[in-house]
């Protein structure tokens, strides 16, 4: 199995209110060095055999982004995630 | 300006019915060998000084996933991109 990342997100000149919703309620968390807060999506293709970035790009393009507003970048993942996910504390 | 990348995704337990949606597609595009789509959350913070993984880790603990039902990953993201945002079509 091999995994294709696709990521979405807004282009820099389109505003994005969600992110500027997290953005706005850092410093009730003390937290003050934050320019920006973007957020957009991140979509893990599972391809049978072997990644096909192209074909993962068509996917990308018809049915995962408005192109209109977005940009997307596409790249092959490996095996192993570089770090281990978080796991909720017990 | 320094930037950290977080990753929600669903946990892997959890069904994903927008990827399922986006998986049933597939077929009407030729795609055939897609064995699962999942969506998540890609969210960029620009720290103004140094990015700080430990602030970033809260604030996705506390801002951006739901710990019962989301898995998330913070890392540091290089300046440049490794591929450059798919333009759309003229």
């Amino acid at each position: 199995m091999a995994r294709v990342v696709v990521d979405v997100m807004l282009k820099p000149e389109i505003l994005d209110p969600q992110g500027q919703a997290v953005a706005n309620a850092l410093p009730r968390l003390g937290v003050t060095d934050v320019a920006s807060v973007r957020i957009g999506r991140r979509i893990e293709i599972e391809f049978s055999g072997e990644p096909d970035l192209d074909r993962a790009r068509e996917i990308a393009d018809k049915l995962l982004a408005n192109p209109v507003i977005e940009d997307f970048t596409v790249r092959v993942e490996a095996e192993e995630p570089a770090e281990e996910p978080v796991e909720a504390p017990a």
